[in-house]
């Protein structure tokens, strides 16, 4: 069945307190080719018979209303996987 | 900068209780057109100058070692974005 991919990230200007602790670990470790590492949440909306319009439409908007919080986080993408 | 995104999911077989209780709130707000919906996490690492293929090789093992439990989880995508 088709998937919808829905990213959301912490907006940029947020403090990301998750992702801190693990680009801390990451330097504690010895890995020090990555500057910072930020954390958001990947959705996978497996759809309910065809993709069209309507049901993108419809992923976009949960996206926006349902999926994140707008005051704190960006939606970065919205794409249908196979 | 460069970013490499790394895209971490529940495991198939595994409950995913809040991607659940997201499911059950699409169906109380009326949209229907969705089966499931499983909730993973989306690590965006920013790259320390270029991409060469040792960054490369060390963010696929960060991902399996330090990002994801794989216990639970699956790491379902590295990929270089921008």
């Amino acid at each position: 069945m088709p998937t919808i991919v829905v990213d959301v990230m912490p907006k940029a200007e947020l403090l990301d307190p998750q992702g801190k602790a693990v680009a801390g670990a990451l330097t504690r470790l010895g890995v020090d080719r990555f500057s910072g590492v930020r954390i958001g949440k990947r959705f996978e909306l497996t759809v309910e018979g065809e993709v069209d319009d309507e049901v993108l439409a419809t992923a976009r908007r949960i996206a926006a209303e349902v999926l994140s919080n707008d005051v704190i986080e960006d939606v970065v993408g919205v794409e249908v996987v196979e």
